[in-house]
């Protein structure tokens, strides 16, 4: 019998063209710290000056953050949080991608707690110390893929302990998220790819390990699958269809967030997770694409009617021969479809020489103990061997 | 291209047995005001000393108003504050049905706010202002039907102005609301036969109004519909299986209150309920069915493609002869299905020589231009006619 079990309270305003009702949207506080990247894309792409326009149409004071990096650090949430103390922010505003939404959240984190960031990290060498409070949280997305945006999770890298650790507290789901697929039209092919597929797996994922438990999650994560097996291979061929961006953003921030907030990604992500801790340059899309194939055809046979599923609900049909391996088959079809089916691992620096210590971080250092297919040290070593290109 | 405005900020936690959980869920006050019907059916059942028994070990205090009335009134609304007030209780619980949660949403109402409850409606004699704050609410469901533990209305009938209208506030959104379908096998044939129809109009007159432009409602609303027509006379013939009424809980509660929360309802239920005000023996679902058949052979070929998709929804077939029709033919073989199909509103007290003030009420009173059809007087004097019996 299921169940249900949700608490999603984050305010959506998605649809194109929407960003511009920012100038009289309720904003949590009087003063905002926007945190965007450093690569100065949103001053280039003429987006931080909209924003800046209409908070001052909406009579909201704010300040600019422009240092977050990739992969959002410790030392950049610590800068950020320190500029929004110096300068009376009451709330922060994540403008971008997954980066900066994240140093939005971990600098909300540090405006309200006391100590140090790491001592709320969950995994790894956190203090696993229950962060109960944040400053409110506002986002504007202009990519396409993490659901950070409405979900209660932050990921922040460490550079003194090289860990990626995840962050999570109820108080990080953003008071508002402002999803505007026109934002999304510009971002690069490869990117859309990438995100595309991390957007796939946050909905597969989910939807597999908690096995029909959470009635609510299945029916996000189910019509997260379709979507993006529907549109995207169409955004990749055109670009600029806003049907399409408004399908993918549909599926990756709000169906994805949803998803992840209600349960949590598999080993797959972890392996991802990892791949992209060791090697800087392979985007986490990449990573996750290049061991996807390996991957599912280790695990598809062990829940195979949570697989049979999503290879139905991505168009393909089911054998009885071979449990669960629809998915698979309607995974490496849309890798052909969209072109990245020979993506080679070597070409984003990975080296078979690193395998073993991937392998180890993998399932001893972050635990793979969060899904259900309890994969081995063994396992994985033959997922990256069978990967290698 | 559709958009998504959301916000469904209440905890659910939901499943056959969850009731238990009450014990250590975390509750957002001290002292509870628990708001139970005259009808003393919550002692009968056992259930409210089971919540009793779940408050003391969850190390809440409580007081029990157990005067509620079956249409929930500002008097007992009234009553009920003042004994809050008295008592220093600091959130709601409405346990039951509607009737109940109502009661309990419009005293958190009124323990927050100043003036008199009527200030706050937005209809009617009602003083339209908006109510911006209330005390936390929780709900703990018996029945199925309302959709009121997940959202933002209330209902309340003013004795002195023969009025029964909606008070809408953010505020009152319950904090957490618990679902569990095993408290509703005792429910009666012809109540389960009702709210099910309740709950299948709830759903499907959201998603024909809304027409897509939210597209989080259609996810919500179709599965509501799609639900209810497969479960609703499986849930008739075998009262007491577990996972049907489940299935009709999930249907009711949760997707019917998230349509309701996302959009509005039709004419079809402003004329439900000024039927309802009229003659206070003629169950709300009741008076629904009453008029279901004429109501929509009237209004299935203005809308005709999200009625067609709604059959569609229930296992029916479109006919291209006949634009919008596969929901009238789905909603009739239902009504048979579940031995309603034949539903006399003369022994309800219904009398033809009150068509006029009914139409009159519904028109001019309370205002139909809520839903996209824009029907007339004639348009529903007409409906009452074929629908007599």
């Amino acid at each position: 019998m299921f169940t249900i079990d949700t608490y999603l309270p984050t305010r959506i305003i998605f649809g194109c063209g929407r960003l511009e009702e920012l100038k009289s949207l309720e904003l949590p506080g009087k003063k905002a710290l926007i945190c965007i990247t450093a690569d100065r894309l949103m001053h280039t792409l003429g987006i931080l000056e909209r924003v800046e326009r209409l908070l001052q149409e909406n009579g909201t004071d704010y300040v600019i953050y422009d240092k977050v990096q990739p992969n959002p650090t410790k030392a950049c949430v610590e800068e950020a949080t320190a500029l929004a103390v110096q300068c009376g922010c009451d709330f922060t505003l994540g403008l971008g991608g997954g980066s900066s939404i994240d140093t939005a959240k971990g600098c909300a984190l540090m405006l309200a707690l006391e100590g140090d960031l790491w001592d709320y990290a969950y995994t790894g060498t956190g203090g696993r110390k229950e962060a109960k409070k944040a400053y409110p949280v506002v986002t504007i997305t202009t990519t396409c893929g993490t659901g950070t945006e409405c979900d209660q999770y932050c990921v922040i890298t460490n550079q003194d302990t090289n860990e990626k650790l995840d962050f999570t507290s109820e108080a990080i789901f953003p008071t508002l998220s402002i999803i505007d697929p026109e934002l999304m039209c510009s971002l690069p092919r490869t990117l859309t790819i990438y995100q595309g597929f991390d957007a796939l797996f946050h909905n597969a994922e989910c939807y597999v390990t908690n096995g029909h438990r959470n009635r609510m999650l299945d029916l996000y994560a189910a019509d997260g699958v379709r979507t993006v097996a529907r549109y995207l291979p169409y955004v990749i061929s055109v670009p600029g269809d806003l049907e399409a961006r408004t399908n993918m953003a549909y599926a990756a921030d709000i169906l994805g967030g949803y998803s992840m907030a209600l349960d949590s990604v598999t080993s797959h992500h972890i392996l991802g997770q990892t791949l992209g801790g060791f090697y800087n340059k392979f985007p986490h899309g990449a990573a996750l694409i290049a061991v996807a194939e390996a991957y599912y055809k280790k695990v598809c046979s062990l829940l195979p009617q949570e697989f049979d599923e999503l290879g139905e609900l991505m168009g393909e049909q089911r054998n009885a021969d071979k449990p669960g391996y629809a998915y698979v088959k309607a995974l490496m079809r849309l890798l052909e479809e969209t072109g990245v089916g020979e993506l080679k691992m070597s070409e984003f620096g990975v080296r078979k020489e690193d395998f073993v210590k991937i392998v180890d971080m993998t399932v001893n250092q972050v635990g793979i103990n969060i899904d259900r297919y309890k994969l081995t040290e063994a396992d994985f070593m033959e997922i990256l061997e069978q990967s290698w290109r």
